[in-house]
């Protein structure tokens, strides 16, 4: 094992796109939606449409531009303008209010919830996520992630990568910042992690935005652990 | 199936007394404490003292005379207080902090993890408790409570019976009061839930204060319904 990982008591995880298959749950259902309507969308494109507004709502609340809100509602707000833009002015009220809770519904990878249970057993396992407290309680009783714990941005009422959110989800758990370790699979989130003194673990998700995209992929020794997933982060962990 | 439960999507539980036995817990640690530091102390009055201490103080809080603070810090300050009591004089440091973590291994009563993996199956279940987020997800990872999500004071910087916990928690999860049921074997904390128009479950425990206490263990019509257990509550919500 690893010897920089001794002390770590709690593993906090990004959630979208680390845990689950946004981009694939997402178009999934579009195509799905697009059929039964008789719509013409290609449902890859408008998962990664709807996804593209995500950083910029958020990073406007961060800059004070916007009060807080739930992704709930920053998924709602663009998935207007996405429509707009691909030109379906057919949904009804009752279908986007629907359409917009998929993100409710993403499945995990096929390793997410193993991987979980084999850590659950060593560590405290929790959510730190930019989603919203009942996206990611659903989420979790749709797909059967056994979290201990949900920390999300409507605790905080901040994003990441804010240094409360990383702070904060130690503080609640009554740890030294450098005995949690926040697991994702985007660099930005563990550098920020880092930079509060968390232990960091990137966890390689080559297809979040659907196969044929090009991700930075590769493994850096600034992170304390580099996962081909969370299955091999156990073993990594020694679980 | 009682016709008034009817909608019901998440039970938010009171935790001390209702999922675990705080008076036998403490006591039995008390106990081995005492036996292996040669101390005579009453045990089973000892925990009494100790969990006597904790209304006042957090009243104290709701009336503003005092800032708010996690209950383990509370507990804290009421063991010093009930060491004098007690004539107990000899514990050190680490003796104390580790005597007052008691209350982050209170042991579940024989029903609650089964109940509470019956009424999983259909409900979001939820802690919503005085305890901070630390002290539930320690004492879940020690009893097997299955938590969908820990709601606690931290969470809200407030303590039961503030409208604030029972709405908050509604509010964070998304849902109307009257879907969340307050599961509790305390009268005042459900009449405050139900104030604030949750739905109620009365669980009657015996012996949270020990064998041989006096407590009011009479149903009531007002609640949404009284159960003899986890498991009877399970039965009659249908589980």
């Amino acid at each position: 094992m690893n010897a920089s990982v001794a002390g770590t008591k709690a593993l906090v995880f990004d959630v979208f796109g680390t845990v689950v298959d946004w981009h694939g749950s997402v178009a999934r259902e579009v195509r799905a939606l697009a059929k039964s309507k008789g719509l013409r969308v290609n449902a890859m494109k408008f998962a990664k449409a709807w996804r593209a507004g995500y950083r910029p709502a958020m990073d406007r609340v961060l800059r004070g531009e916007a009060p807080f809100e739930k992704i709930d509602a920053i998924h709602r707000a663009i998935l207007e303008d996405v429509l707009k833009q691909f030109k379906v002015t057919t949904l009804g009220e009752e279908d986007k209010a629907n359409l917009n809770l998929v993100w409710h519904r993403l499945k995990p990878w096929p390793d997410s919830v193993r991987g979980l249970k084999r850590l659950k057993a060593k560590f405290i396992v929790a959510t730190l996520s930019n989603g919203n407290t009942s996206l990611l309680v659903n989420m979790a009783k749709h797909g059967g992630l056994p979290w201990d714990c949900v920390f999300s941005s409507d605790t905080f009422k901040l994003f990441k990568p804010d240094p409360g959110m990383y702070l904060g989800a130690a503080a609640m758990l009554d740890l030294k910042p450098g005995d949690v370790m926040m697991v994702a699979a985007h660099k930005a989130d563990l550098h920020a992690a880092a930079k509060c003194g968390l232990k960091t673990a990137f966890v390689k998700r080559p297809f979040e935005h659907g196969r044929g995209a090009t991700l930075d992929l590769a493994s850096e020794p600034d992170f304390t652990v580099n996962a081909e997933s969370f299955l091999n982060l156990a073993d990594q962990l020694g679980c």
